[in-house]
């Protein structure tokens, strides 16, 4: 064994260790140690905020793109919002131990199947360093041990973050090694964690394209991907145009740098010369970078033209690209191609056009005359998210509380034997 | 590509177009096709039986393992509950389009969480070939296009099922490719259905470690295992001693070559003096051979003596390993360290026993007074079985209709947008 690979054998065993402690922890004992960490975080805010500030710095000399910049910053409203999310998880029923199903069979066996924790927990994510107490909030809630790993363009505040989290753990014993991060920058970390099957149970990574087949293509242990966001909104030849406009300049301006942004347009032919110009008034105020086809350029000339590489684009930026579509099934196919089977929307008030999206479109989260921007699990009320699933395995769309845990059937007899 | 990658494709591609069909059928459809499925399994059962004795043949002249010829065997009992199976998946209700959880957010957006399938499932079984036509039927109510591949020392059998299958599907145009079987023996093949994840969504691999072990290094499709059945017995202090005669007796002898058998019974130390010779009287009646750790041998000295493999050996014949434990967290350590996480039992009318018993053994199926033969999609009523899952993720334990199902959300608006 190299010294790198000792180094996360051990975070795997002792996460391992710590996962059965925690099967034994009650509620009231998990909710203390998330209200503690709620407070702490709030005390800790300016030191916080000081050591953001050096990625933000770091970040800038390195030219990294403007969006993800964006998504480093932990700002007041930030740090506000993660200890409302940790307050809120600790506010929700606890799932573990629940029933879901019960049932007698026929020979007087009681069948129960009930909620249990996952066990060991590994989450792979990039940039957004706020996203580290939402997962230790919900893993701790659900009893599960988990180990992180954090973009290294963020890893003053992530480092920062993760000693106030320490401290806590420190001060409710039995939670020691919950909640642990791999500090350690080189890449090959990820390699060696994603062959730690004996230890880890889930392994989630959250990010781009060369992460994910990063860790599809080596991982032994079940991976649930958080892909990109490639979302669509479709407006069908019946769409109100002004919930359009509204629908398209939210789901695109309201926050770009996130993943349930929408990336392409899809506009139905019949509506594109009256839809299409109101649109570009819109977003070129906003100073929103249009990429058109061929067919869009016909109708507003002034934008770009899009290109084969635009229709499987993330831009997490002010830029969208454009498509005329003949119909609603040519729009269906365009997404179930390019997109990330993510978040998606039609807009119109032809229920049957509604019907076909909702039964073809292949993604988590399909939206009927509404803004792609809701997906996220506070919103659903899933007790927040530890990521966006765009695997169809186990759990899809957001990953909240219960999505995070798994079930093992009980059966009590008095004797039974199978006959 | 070489030639058979090229195959291997193209059965994935077809897979892929058959499942957008399969959605589109309703449920009226899928029973007729289920109902003359288990109609021309009766017509050519004497072709099937045929077929099946030039496997149990080819088997004894490779003088293959008593218990692995019996897992061949198609007798009339066996084609009856196959037919008995794809009529109870027809009868069953139609998972596809129900409504999971409904809810309206505080924005009057009206949220759905609806049963969709899968898409395309890929499961690799070894030996017992009766098991083709419940994946046929259980893929088919779900909506799920399937590919199979069977084991060769059943090979005539797997043909001959597959083409009373594929007569039945050029019967009903629509269902073409909806059921493909890799008929190509080259192991390679395997390895190459592993890769093609554009096209599968899941794969299942049943059977033992070695199988298991080479789909989950070369997977890059999620994979739900189902692993080989190292079960236990647990003979708490406080057990009837005529109740756990009897269920090791059923848990090992009513059906040696399944996985849901005991392969490991434990015993308490304080009953083990009383228990353990009206065990050794009663498995040495049914010939089962037994194997006991050194304190067992002080008590009935004339069995075997186990070896440290034996602990985790699933030996699908009549034979049982034994072994004294002081106490319940000692069994459970053993359990969770030796066994599969499938199905384990403790007999005991100590109420806190039991409850410890099922809350820490980390197995899919805890039994309390009962036979761990019980183990399975049928008895469990969920709709027949297409393995018994010893992963965590998406599906524990007995694998039926619901399990091989995911979800999608529906969000309907009427304009929202996100603050």
């Amino acid at each position: 064994m190299t010294n790198l690979e000792e180094v996360i054998t051990q975070i795997a065993t002792d996460a391992k260790k710590a996962s059965f402690m925690l099967a034994s922890m009650d509620t009231q004992e998990k909710n203390a140690v998330l209200l503690d960490l709620a407070k702490s975080i709030d005390k800790e805010r300016d030191f916080i905020k000081t050591q953001n500030f050096l990625d933000q710095q770091e970040a800038k000399e390195a030219d990294l793109p403007k969006a993800l910049i964006n998504r480093l910053i932990l700002s007041d409203i930030v740090i506000d919002n993660m200890i409302k999310n940790i307050n809120d998880i600790a506010n929700m029923p606890d799932p573990i131990g629940k029933t879901i199903t019960n049932k007698v069979l026929e020979n007087n066996i009681k069948l129960k199947k009930i909620r249990v924790p996952i066990g060991v927990i590994s989450v792979i994510f990039e940039s957004r360093p706020n996203v580290i107490t939402d997962i230790a909030a919900l893993c701790i809630k659900s009893s599960n041990a988990v180990i992180m790993r954090g973009g290294s363009e963020a890893k003053h505040s992530n480092l920062a973050i993760m000693s106030v989290i320490e401290q806590v753990l420190q001060r409710h014993l039995g939670f020691l090694n919950t909640v642990q991060m791999i500090k350690i920058i080189d890449k090959e970390a990820v390699t060696i964690l994603c062959k730690q099957d004996k230890y880890i149970d889930l392994i989630i990574p959250r990010g781009g394209e060369g992460l994910i087949n990063a860790v599809k293509s080596c991982s032994t242990i079940p991976v649930l991907k958080n892909y990109k966001g490639i979302c669509h909104v479709y407006i069908d030849e019946n769409a109100d145009v002004e919930m359009a406009l509204n629908i398209c300049y939210n789901a695109k301006c309201q926050r770009p740098a996130v993943c349930n942004a929408v990336e392409t347009i899809l506009v139905h032919k019949n509506i594109s010369e009256k839809f299409l110009p109101l649109l570009y008034k819109k977003f070129s105020d906003a100073q929103v970078q249009m990429r058109g086809d061929e067919q869009t350029l016909k109708i507003i000339p002034n934008i770009q033209k899009a290109c084969e590489k635009d229709w499987s684009s993330e831009y997490l930026d002010l830029i969208v690209s454009i498509k005329i579509v003949s119909d609603s099934n040519e729009a269906i196919n365009h997404i179930n191609h390019f997109g990330s089977h993510h978040s998606d929307a039609i807009i119109t008030s032809n229920k049957s056009a509604q019907n076909l999206f909702c039964r073809l479109v292949d993604s988590a989260v399909v939206y009927v005359n509404a803004s792609t921007r809701f997906s996220d699990g506070s919103v659903f009320g899933l007790g927040g998210e530890i990521g966006i699933s765009t695997d169809k395995l186990h759990a899809r769309g957001p990953v909240g509380l219960n999505e995070i845990t798994t079930y093992k059937w009980i059966a009590l007899g008095d004797g039974q034997v199978r006959e």
